[in-house]
């Protein structure tokens, strides 16, 4: 049999990264990755990973970053579950060392200058930055199947951003939509789409019992629907709002159409546009996906209802914010950079 | 001192009959209410308050429901947390026999004859029904507080109807909503909406960690809102969802104005729309209230936030969906109609 | 390749089925099981497993259950995942059927007539069901591997029960406890070992934010308890507790010790104890498992804290009442029956 | 009518102390209390109540706590909601300065050396703090309302010790509980009860769907009961454990009785101890409070099962952890000290 894919993580101690490293841990093509922490990561963040250990003794160490070590254990694919600005410092210099790049971060997922502003990306070198912003690879699978198996840095989509792009990606697609009647998606995510940091906003006091909107007009993952869906920033609103359950995103997605349809006819369009797409499921007319069916997959769920006119249509897209929101898709992504069937170590 | 007044609760077992129950039992102008059950309701639902137990051992008896027992307590004010049927089916009596009602169902909000069909109400004198379908006062204190205090039978608000017609009646009532563009309001609701029956539905274990939308373009609420805002069923599209959490409304409502405009007129025009209205709180321009805010209150919050090109603005209204939507606002609407101060017994 | 195993669940629609159908789904010593259910159940139980579909439209299909249909599809093994009283009553024709069963109710866990009293089982023939029950082997692996292997009927046991056993039987079975002294199992359990029943003690406005004791000196897992463990019904205190949690028990154990002992010897005696045995995890001392830790895996985790005079000891132990207190057990034990590793399909 | 008392709150933005001071809010004995924080709190812990706001514009400022912003509003009765160092700091000057003192921390609440111990507390002066320790009374008013009314310097009992104490003290005090054989507490709490700092075990992610016993052997409270029940600490195993709610405490609770009794027995001992006591309501036998009994009420609720032989108790004990654990025992002791009705204010 042919030997393993070696693999790192870096960032394996938040929420994505402890995803990732549970999945490449019983993928049957790679070795068990090598675990990385970031120098600056507090000693309580690296005590490794209680859902791993067998026999209550088997904690997998997490290691300091180093070059050397990511060398000396022959990785030849790294991810990055960092926040964006030590990804976008450490992408060159990976890539100048000959290394694949699935980064988790938003660091290289946009191409225009004014999406990107909201981060305040501090580039070492602005030409190097800006060649990688062009080879970088939009890492949604549905998408972008032909340009994932050949990319060496690849931008692994928000979380967010998968719910609404995969629901709106064949109604745009095929030229139904409205778009200037402007597009609205209402969407709702688990807490751990906050990430790990301890904060007031993420206490469990001020989390259980509660439900609230965040970031009205100004979320960071719009950039990315835009440019992925060829939209401009008066056709979309997206406005988030945390759930109070750990895990899960529903989008709510209102679209006019330009002429009166029918429901066939829709859930034809979006039967034809992921056909042989072996991770979304497109549910009949009317049946609305929920969160539970999901979570612990891989899978975007995708449902509609339409209005009796014909003109008005209702779309709830759901997933597992970790898994299809994040180290499933980067696991996915990995798969077809290898040549490997999607499906490999998701099932 | 003046003698209280002698209520009674008809329903006194369903969430919303528990919680008024509460509320008129510290309530200080009103005597303990008379709580009763419809006969068709079995033993078990008849165990009484636990809530309200003082020494374990207190718990308030419920009675068979009778117009003898009505009249020998000489009750007053009839509370009616009943299915829509059976309120369509006593009111007539009720009116007849001399009593005020406030009545908690849908069955006497709808003036129009076509939002009515989905509650398919079957009277047994069409010309009486038609007649206090006419007389009935929608019980929104903060739109009608001019026809409340005079009026026999009293409608309370449906709960997500009381959270989105808030929320509207201001920017509509001022002209300045582009309403042909269409209005989104997409709503969630804690489970207490549901209601106490228990159901594959609301069985803790489908509801915790999950989210879903119901009912897309056929929720009974729909009428509601259409009618006390004057709006025709291509202005709006109601999506109602289950929050996993016991109680508590958020509706995001998506409106386009006619003309740019900018945050401090909004903020003017539901300040001006809601001076001296003890029971909702605006929060100021950015500033979003959240479903915690208000629970265990009668309060509904309300904020908004404006896009950049002041054309695109997103509202925020949060309740209690047993109080203001419920509960809460039906004592508001007993305050008015007995001349007493509209925060009475809420506090 | 040799063709893989034929088996069958009666009952695919509860929990605990629901989960087998899983697990046994994707097992790669196991065909596709076949879903049955009993005529009793209503069509609304009949809608399949979302969970299993693939692009929305896999439901698998629950036929009704016959004899015939089990000798049609050439089933050898039978699930069931019914009530105790069907599984008492299929139980005698399936064996003498040729059929092996493992079966997830209470109907053949106990041995002694005084505490299957609690029961109430109503057998066709006395004497087979006493045969049956005499050859009924005790589904808990990691007491009786020696025995699973040859049976024909292994009772699969209680989810609280597993939980309680596994934390004792080491520390029992080397003679350490003062047994007459009394031990206590003060247990917690998430709601689905409640089962899929909707009932007012499941809705989800009881249960959230919610916590209570239930069944005190009177549940029905105690029986298997003291027999497993060879106890009489004076020297344990088993006090199960309702979580608002979906999934999970947690189980904490106080017993007394016959002398002074350090935390090292009772490490040791955990785990020597579970040497060799794949689902079970002993935690370092003063090291306590959580219900995060072994929820979605087949694992039982125990941990420990001695008191400072070394001889009150309390015992942690945790696991998913659907996987290790259920379908994840009854693959175990299908596991040890067919002579595979314990661990396949499970990991 | 009599003028108002005039109280402070210190650490108005911790869980109790925003819980107290919506009580003071509106006690009809007090003024608005005056709300302080301590220079070291953060700008972020200074933005006040949201939930006492009126039409969103209401936030009540909390303002640099100075002894002459307590001479200046001329404030009488001192509640401190600060971590036990800062109380046992501030104490010795308020007392100095004539004022009455409500302490919700650990710091006065422990006569024995070795319960402090834990504490590691730091007297400036060891002799004022030693008469300090000796003249500070236990609020808890069921056990002392003798006491109570004139002291200067009441210690409000920890949450958890308060649910244990009143399960106990009547059948401790009859004299009909076998000490030696060891009483445990299986106690389980809500996160308010882990106060409002954000921590890795307060993330929401980590609380949902999980369970966890911690402090094993060795919690704070210990000390309290200990004292309170004049037991010694080989007679007492008290086990806390995190309970995925917002708030609320039930104990489980297991004693063994010296000789037989009967339920109405063991009734009556409880009844007789209660008579009288406004905030504890003694359930039926074989009925057990639970946490949504008590929450959002001042009630501490007990109830009890007695095995059948006679000899073995089950207690169960049931409150709200930031009222009758907390805030709500301040304002009772408060009420107590001014020789007001013990319910005034809590209804």
């Amino acid at each position: 049999m042919a030997s393993k894919l070696k693999t790192a993580i870096l960032g394996a101690t938040g929420y994505s990264g402890l995803e990732l490293a549970r999945l490449l841990g019983r993928h049957p093509r790679t070795d068990a990755p090598l675990l990385l922490r970031r120098s600056a990561e507090t000693d309580e963040s690296t005590t490794g990973l209680p859902h791993s250990s067998g026999n209550g003794n088997g904690y997998s160490p997490i290691e300091p970053f180093s070059w050397s070590a990511l060398e000396q254990h022959g990785v030849e694919l790294l991810f990055l579950a960092t926040p964006h600005s030590v990804s976008r410092e450490l992408v060159p210099e990976a890539v100048a060392r000959g290394l694949r790049i699935v980064d988790l971060s938003g660091a290289w997922r946009l191409k225009q200058e004014q999406n990107r502003a909201v981060y305040g990306f501090k580039d070492a070198d602005a030409q190097i930055a800006a060649e990688l912003t062009e080879r970088a690879v939009y890492g949604l699978p549905e998408l972008h199947a032909d340009r994932i198996p050949s990319a060496s840095l690849v931008a692994n989509p928000g979380c967010y951003a998968t719910s609404v792009i995969l629901a709106l990606a064949p109604v745009l697609s095929a030229g139904i939509v409205d778009c200037d009647h402007g597009i609205i998606s209402d969407s709702k995510s688990g807490v751990s789409g906050a990430g790990k940091e301890p904060t007031a906003r993420t206490h469990f006091v001020s989390v259980a019992d509660n439900f609230s909107a965040y970031s009205v007009f100004g979320h960071r993952h719009t950039g990315e629907i835009l440019e992925q869906l060829a939209l401009n920033s008066c056709q979309l609103i997206f406005t988030p709002h945390l759930l109070p359950i750990p895990r899960g995103i529903l989008s709510t997605i209102y679209v006019y159409l330009k002429r009166e349809m029918t429901a066939d006819e829709i859930h034809n369009c979006f039967h034809n546009f992921y056909t042989g797409k072996r991770w979304v499921r497109i549910f009949p007319a009317s049946h609305l996906p929920e969160i539970q069916f999901s979570v612990y997959t891989n899978y975007c769920d995708l449902g509609f209802c339409l209005a009796k006119d014909g003109r008005r249509l209702v779309l709830v897209s759901c997933l597992d914010n970790l898994l299809k929101g994040a180290a499933g898709q980067a696991v996915q992504n990995m798969n077809l950079m290898y040549g490997w069937d999607e499906a490999e170590g998701l099932q």
